[in-house]
Formats: C-alpha cells, structure tokens, sequence
C-alpha cells in the first residue's frame, strides 16, 4: 500500500476519540483525569453533539436538542454535580391538557381525566409493554425473543393491542419524544429496550422521572464544561475520513488535516454518522451492516417565546398534548425569571410533520401557522402571538445523522452486540451504546464509563476501576 | 451566492440523466430516438449498474448482478429484441432438490412433494398474500390500507400467518432473492406491493416465468448495447455531486468536472444513491426523507465453477433451496455449451450470511468452505471440488447501495408517490420506481419509458406518447 498524503503522521496519542458530544467528551474528561494522552476530533465548529443551546432573536437560549435529566438518571447527575452545574426544576404548577378530537381535557399530574375503556386500554398495554421488557432485560438479550420483537414494528403491535385513540396518542407522543419517528418506523425491540432501559414506562413518560431537571443556561453548558476542562485536546472543525488498523493501533485521518496515531481509538458518533468513516480494514461485515441499517430520528423542535408565560396565569403547566395538528406534544421550557423580571415565556413543541403532499411540509412559515392554530386550539388566542418562533430540524444538521435513535426492524435483533463489541484498537461510545436510559444524557455518560474503563484496561492502565 | 470554480458550466444541454444503470440509459436512449440532445453523467468507470458481468479466473462470465427475463416482462424483452440481444433459456431439464431438516426430497418443476400440512400452509400463505396484493393493487395506493401493511415486516407477518418449516423456507428464499434481506427487515408493504407488480406470488418463484431466460454473454450485454448506441453522450467517471435548480432549468455539478446546465434532469440511480446529490435549493422533505431512510439489500452471490455441468448427468436440474447453512438457493448458470466442448459447468448459490459472531461472516475462505459443505449436502461430493470460487458483494461497491431494494417498515407507506413526483425540473427513474417488475430489469425499463415521456412532455417535444 502507498502512503497517501494524508498518511503523514502529525501526532502520536495514546487514544484519540472521535467526536465531542457528550459522551466523547465525557470518556475523553475520565481519560484525561487518569494521566491519559487523548485528543477529541470533531468535525463541526462546536461541541455538544446534539446538545445545542441556539439563542432566539430576542437572545432567549432554548434547547434546540435533548434537554431534560431526571433523578433516577445517576451518572449524569454525578458528572453535573462534579462539574457544579445547577439545574432548572420543570414547571408542574397547575394542571396540563390533552386534546383529543375537539374536546381539550384539563387534569392535575401524570394521569388525564380518562373514561374506563381508555384507562383499560392504557393500562393493559404499558402493562404488555413493561412485561416484555422485563422478559427481554439488558443485554445480551436471549436471541429467540430479541428476533421475535425486532421482526415487529412498534406500530403494528399497536395496531393489534391498542384500541383507544387516547391509547395511541400517549404511545405517538412518547415515540415522538424519544426516537423522533412514528411507531410504523420503528422495531418493537427497540421500544421495548429503551422502556426497559428506563425502568419501565412511567418512569419515560412521568415528568417527576425523565422530565424532571433542565440544565441551568442551557443543555450545552454541559459540554461547554467538559470543553474547558479538556483546553487544547478538543479540536474542532477535524472530520475524521479513514481510519487504518495496524496491529495494536490505529492512524485517524482527518480530511486536509494530516494523521494521528493513538494505541486506542474510541468513536463517540451514533451508527449512522459513524458509516460515514472508511476502514483499512474494513469493518467486520455486522458492524457495517449495523451502520449502514442504522437510522436517526427526525424531529423537529419548535420554540414559541412570549413576553410572558402567559399560560401560568390561566392555572396552565404548558404540557399538553393533541392527537391532530402537528404540534403534537408541548412543554413549558421558559428560563428561570430573574430577580424582578416575570418573563419572558418559552413554549416548547415537538412537531410531527404532516404527510408528504401537504405544503406546510415544505415551508416553515405555513407551518408556523398551522402550530400557532394548535397551540391556539389548547391554550387560547394568546398563544397566536409569539414575539420569536424558531425551529431545529436535527436531519438538515451537518455531520449528525439526526437527534435520536430510531433503529428499524431487523437491525438490531442480530447485531446489538456490535453496538459496543470493540474492532481491534477501537471502542465505541455514545447515547445508543447505553442499554440504561439508552439515547438519553444519561445513556451519553454510562457509554463513556464503559468506553473509558474498556481502553484503560486495553492500555494496562493502573487507575482501571471496574465500571 | 458567490459562484465556487465548479458552478463553470462547460455544457449546455437539453437533458442530464445521472447514472449509466440500465434505467439511465434507456432514458437516454428513449430520448436521444427522439431527437433531444441528452448526457448520461455516471460515477464510476463502466456503465451497467447492478447489470455487471464478471469473468472467473478461467475466463467464464458470470452474472455477478441482475441475470434473468421471463416472457411476461414485455418491456424489457421489446428492448432485447429491438437490440438484436440472443436469450439462453433457464436449464430445467431434470429434479430440483429442496434440503429440510437433515432429509433432501427431489422434485420435479414448481411444487415440491410436500405433506398435507405444509401444501395447505402454503396455499394459504399464497392465498393471503395475493389476496393483500389484488387488494392494495397499482398506486395511488389506499392510504389506510398502506399504512397498515406499512407498519409490519414481512417476517413478522410470517411469524403470525406460516406455520412450517417449508413454507417459512420458500418465503424467506423468495425474500432473499428478490430483497437481498431477511423478512424481519422488509416491510410487508415492500413485499405485497413486489407481488402485486410480478402479476402474484407464482410468477415470481417459477421458473417459467421470472428465471425464464439470461442474456447471451452476460446481462452487462444489455447495457453495453446502449451505451454503443450513445457513444460519446455517456460520461463514464462523472460523479454528481450536487444539483441547483433555478427556475426551469438546472445545473448539475460532477465533482472537480464542472458543470453541465440541462432544462430537464432524470435522476436513475436508487433513492440511498440519490441521497449522495445535495440539492440546492434542498429537496421536499418527504423526498429527503424518503431518499434517507431507503436501504438496498446487501445480498451476496457465490459462483462456482466447474469443468462440466456435473449434476446434469445426475439428472438434477442444479436447482436446490436449503434450510440451514449459507447457501440458501442455488441455479444452473452455465453458459451455453460450444460446439463439441460440454462445459464448463457454473453454479450459482444465493448466500444469507451467518449472524454476527460467526467466523465466516467475515472470511471468504471460511465462506467458501461453507458453502462447499451446503453444496455437497445437496448435490454429492463432486460439488466439493470447483475449479473456481468468486464472490459479489454489492454493499461494497462504489456508487452502489446495495443491488435489490429492501426498505423497511414506515418508508413507503406515506412516501411512494414521491419515488416518481418530478421536483421542477428534476425526473426520477429506476427499478425501484416501477410498481410493474420493481427491482426487476423489466422495471428499469418502464421507468425509463414514464421518465422519458414526462421529459419529452415538458420539453414540448412533438414525438411524444402516452407511455
């Protein structure tokens, strides 16, 4: 093989780690703390992944991607709490609404003011759901049950065991919320895993669990930290192109940029961005299928800022939920007030984009109204004035496939082991690696334990604690 | 927007076709009869796509890609015979084998002796199949009743609906062949749709009908045809890399090649190759999405040389199917014997790959011996002994997804008008566009057919037809 120029050496490292979303970012952090030579390469002008705090016109930061931890999510609240960062307690003062056909129900804490078919309904299949995730449990999953599952869709079983409207709208938004996709797109073992993951699915759906805490100024102040702390071995705007294993280490060229060599190379990107990395070899054949199979959710989050959070004086959380339109699903993510100061007011809501055909698919400003007439249809007229509306389409964004896992059929059953089996000198971090509160911030962090301890163990490292 | 070097456009032209697989050229073919002034920009160094031709170390073409017509596909055998191209009929003179279990049963033409259980298994397997089929018919399709087969697999569908071994072995055969995939992967939607356009479940698996005949010399014959016919309007080594459209004309974008400013465009390579082109302005989201969420099946096709066509003096016609093992389904691909030689004889074996962990999945050789071991459970020990051995792994070819189209639930259902909706002044063909033999040569050519007359129509062009 000839050496190209790129081939040229630039630095040698003892691991270098590909990618600076939180969970690079945090196995690179448990590296660097053990005396660790790394250097984190990342293709964008940033970090944080998919934590990215935007700032509106009128200079409100909103989340324009994961958000929200909760208490039972431990090693990410350890790592907050290392970093001393605060948290923000989700507003829950007063009561949420549901919206189903055109009547719009309002109802105090988790459970909607529901008649007996649909609390049979809804009991029977989270009652289905979490039996199936206890019998599947966490990896390694038995095979017969794990290919049973994953031949199913999420919404072909719903299309069996579901039978109320209010039923299926609860199971729509919780599949919007956590793989931004519709049920019809997404394996059965994946929903089952990720409930399983979680502890079941109240805890996924309750806002007491995983919608507990937001990040005070934002989800991206958590990366941000990890950045500072890590100073000049971040570096920024390096995509990786190839990656060639040679015996015990490995050499990670980065486009135009020139060659690092480390003992250890641990990819912190989801499946699907990680296809975008040529192998010298070339990966085993499940490994690539698993990333060549992989899918990215694509939703979209809409951010509504007010003057006020108007909402709060009507006696209104914010949270509500519809089962048309497409602002399907909403949350009050207002920034703390300052001393003095009631506003301003922050509606958050995820967007289900209307069929292909519908011309508010195409055009944020049709879209715009149509969410504004939802918004209007649960919370009044008030909500039809915005002073900013800005969106986050997660799939337009460059090197990121999309914002949350969303695997269908047939990928996962056979290769959920290759989601963390190493490949010669290279590890594999990131949110889906992680079977607890997997996809998560939390999923991020566990991923860069297990990917941190398995490379200092690799290296002989003394300071290696089981995970 | 500041002009980059590459937006230099060095030809004008009156239409563009990307991709020089057989749908692309007969586009342009269609179109260069009439009289438009047509470039065919195609990736790599051949034309011919998924049409590929390979000759063995002892100098045997074999069909490493598509390698079959059958009399009902009028489209492509109308294109045949206007070439002149010669057909070779399908060998069928002797006893298939089916292996279930450790036991071979050996059979003559289309139905395998099987017992009272597994014939009503499969009639009603049948049934229901081409009964979803005559009823979800041509698109448009029925959205409710798309949506539905849309949100399962077709293993899953199994799972509930085939209850032996037999017939679970003749589906996932047929699944195999024409998705390149296992059932728990593809959309049920995907599967009866495919029946639906091949007339019904039998013509598919007889092989009096789909596997009726190959293509003298090798399918590659076919586009080599074309392509002598367009000579130097077809641009080998012409990567597109993205596509601005400005009113009603475009301007395509090879990389470091220049640019080539077209009023029409026909896009004729599959939708997870399309995904490649960036647009500018960006495409509908439903076309990106439906364009990002495609998969192509990653099949793999083993040829087996040897002297002689052995098994015909065993009275076997080399076609077999096999429960277990690698080599799920084999045919006689012999070339036609030369006066007064009698060989050599080629097998051809369809390979489902062995689950992760398995050692094979990842080396030829240990394949290779797998396979032998399949074979000679089959057909005896001569199979144990080819002269030559060669592979074709189509997810690992340039500019190539995949060979046969295998998308999962959730892709189709909302999305399958946008597989052929022109974008302004951008066309779509491709097998994968054809409800009629989709997948299927006979569907490349119809979608060159429609594609070209909706270019002729917007051009004006006074030869065109209703296609």
């Amino acid at each position: 093989m000839t050496a190209t120029p790129d081939d040229h050496v630039s630095r040698e490292v003892d691991v270098v780690v590909v990618g600076a979303g939180l969970a690079g970012l945090a196995t690179a952090w448990r590296l660097h703390q053990a005396g660790v030579d790394v250097v984190v390469l990342e293709a964008k002008d940033r970090v944080g992944g998919r934590l990215l705090t935007t700032t509106t016109s009128l200079g409100v930061p909103v989340d324009a991607g994961g958000s929200w931890v909760g208490p039972s999510q431990d090693a990410v609240m350890a790592l907050l709490n290392e970093l001393g960062i605060d948290l923000v307690p989700q507003y829950t003062d007063g009561l949420n609404l549901m919206r189903v056909g055109n009547r719009t129900h309002r109802y105090h804490g988790e459970t909607p003011p529901l008649g007996a078919a649909e609390l049979l309904d809804l009991g029977q299949a989270q009652w289905a759901l979490d039996r199936m995730a206890r019998r599947l449990g966490p990896p390694p999953w038995h095979d017969r049950y794990a290919h049973r599952l994953d031949a199913q869709t999420f919404g072909g079983w719903m299309d069996r065991c579901v039978h109320t409207a209010v039923g299926r709208l609860i199971l729509d938004g919780a599949t919007a919320v956590s793989f931004g996709c519709r049920p019809e797109e997404l394996s059965l073992l994946a929903f089952v895993a990720h409930i399983g993951g979680a502890g079941g699915l109240t805890p996924l759906l309750d806002v007491r669990e995983a919608l507990r805490f937001r990040i005070a100024g934002g989800a991206a102040t958590l990366p941000a930290h990890l950045e500072r702390k890590l100073r000049d071995r971040v570096l920024l705007g390096h995509p990786v192109d190839r990656i060639r294993r040679t015996g015990d280490a490995a050499v990670v060229t980065v486009h135009g940029r020139g060659s690092f060599r480390a003992r250890r190379v641990v990819i912190a990107v989801d499946p699907a961005t990680a296809h975008t990395i040529a192998h010298d070899p070339p990966l085993p054949a499940a490994r690539a299928e698993l990333q060549r199979r992989w899918l990215m959710g694509s939703a979209v989050k809409a951010h509504l800022v007010y003057d006020l959070p108007w909402w709060r004086d009507l006696g209104l959380t914010g949270a509500a939920s519809i089962d048309s339109g497409i602002a399907h699903l909403t949350f009050d993510v207002s920034p703390p007030a300052s001393p003095g100061a009631d506003g301003p007011g922050v509606l958050m809501a995820f967007l289900e984009l209307p069929d292909a055909g519908d011309p508010c698919r195409d055009s944020v400003s049709l879209r715009r109204q149509r969410v504004l007439d939802d918004l209007a249809a649960l919370f009044g007229p008030q909500a039809r004035c915005p002073e900013d509306y800005t969106e986050q389409d997660w799939t337009a964004e460059p090197w990121q496939s999309g914002c949350v896992p969303c695997p269908p059929p047939g990928v996962l059953g056979t290769r959920h082991q290759w989601l963390t089996h190493p490949v010669g000198p290279l590890h594999w971090a990131g949110a889906e690696t992680s079977y607890v509160w997997e996809g998560h911030m939390d999923g991020a962090v566990r991923s860069a334990q297990r990917a941190g301890a398995e490379v200092l163990t690799a290296l002989g490292h003394p300071a290696v604690t089981a995970p």
